[in-house]
């Protein structure tokens, strides 16, 4: 289960806690947690993956290490590019404030169907507005786990 | 000068019209109309700047040839990635109407300083709102002009 | 028809000389030069075009402007991954010299099933060695004639 | 550490053995393997490396599930554009056997400076031709260490 965590590189004090919240609440539901690999949102929530114990993975848009929390490093040197790629890879998609960068994840994720909890992101139609990291990481949990029992069904033996 | 125009590629009657007035008037302006590549909105502003005798780029997302008023294709194979290099690609972005799509293209292009102007599109902070696509078309011909100049500036000589 | 020139940024006297001619050619021939759009043989085969007249393509791995004799420029900001682009929308590819990112550009074609036309390239199966660059040219033409025939049968209507 | 293992999704009896001992002997240097996702070499690298406790992530070319032994799951949805990814992504690179889209991974990673171990694979000068798996780990992880320190030299503290 793969649930990235968007956010700005550069966000505020709140917006920090609640990344490294919800981090750390993907990680104690098994989770794996994706995200731009820089700092700010993304930092936070790989912080709080890693003190629950997780894992992380940075898909980055340069070709650098990311944060030091992470612990595979996807190194794209596309830019802005990257971004679909870490939405293609996630089964779904949490949102904690958000700048353009945000906004152009948020959209490639309805664009794809891609469910998105927002917490305190941008007012967009799609977008399942949540008031606390809990809520957010709950729905994201339950949503990836459809989105594979969609593409494993178990009466067809799932994958390995 | 190339201008991009983005929008669904299912759109409305109305929303064709405009973008195929875009397209002329861009032509009419000597600048080169960039697309997705595929129907709609993408497909009028092509088949506007042909009828005025300009030249059309279309980025498409799969390995195709696109709609058939492209002079030049692009074949990404990159899926939404390609709406990144469509913005790198623009000295000034036009929209109108749109979907998710656009509203992803329009994110990138504010994230990476492109002035957008849109035409009964997504109302996002940094968007200029345009009532026709006269004056969306003025504003973006005159964008795309500083950001050139800006780039070759005239007392260094410029390009060749 | 696209035909893309391939080959090194900083390439020998004779590389220059033989892509310009190679440019010069497929202009004459009604082809667009599409390249990576920065110098060396890239430049070289541009500017072969744009003294025949023709159209040039420049699809750079920055966000830049290219070398001085682009009509249109494709700004992916995707470094090496721009080789993949370039292939995908060439109908045939010409090789002059070669580094490695020349070489990758050859396995990509060949990969994708596009004919490869070398004039002291990498001696690599598949790719069609030529002596002199009206050969090549010839080749590549024809080449791209049947690729889009193959794509576009007259008895299907074909596109616009 | 992050070691590719590259070769084809459809490889030989041989190259499927090879490909898994080293997948083994990475795991067992506590390094991570990174493949293209799919089947033959990439398979069985990540294959080897599950049986010995290590951590597997693909690459894809579409959006899919990859094989069935990928601890991560990354779905670019660029076609040949990921093997680029693959390679930026990597501190080293080992190639078995392997086609085309092979040969254009080993372009990449000597294009930007990636050390590449072969074995029974493309004859390109600047490929270190190994005879045994064994030999070609044994390189590729102390290639990789190097390619660490030099990004996190010691004195400067290096990351978290």
């Amino acid at each position: 289960m793969q649930i990235a965590v968007i956010g700005r590189g550069d966000c505020s004090a709140e917006e920090y806690e609640t990344a490294m919240t919800a981090g750390h609440l993907i990680a104690g539901n098994c989770g794996t947690v994706c995200c731009g690999g820089l700092g700010g949102v993304m930092e936070a929530a790989c912080r709080g993956a890693k003190e629950a114990g997780g894992t992380t993975v940075g898909i980055l848009p340069d070709t650098g290490d990311g944060n030091p929390y992470l612990d595979l490093v996807i190194r794209t040197g596309m830019g802005q590019a990257r971004n679909v790629i870490l939405v293609n890879s996630a089964d779904s998609v949490i949102a904690v404030g958000g700048g353009y960068g945000t906004l152009s994840e948020i959209a490639i994720a309805l664009k794809t169907g891609k469910p998105v909890f927002g917490l305190s992101t941008w007012n967009i139609e799609g977008v399942f507005a949540c008031s606390r990291p809990e809520e957010a990481v709950n729905l994201a949990v339950r949503a990836a786990r459809q989105s594979q029992r969609s593409r494993n069904p178990p009466d067809r033996g799932g994958s390995v």
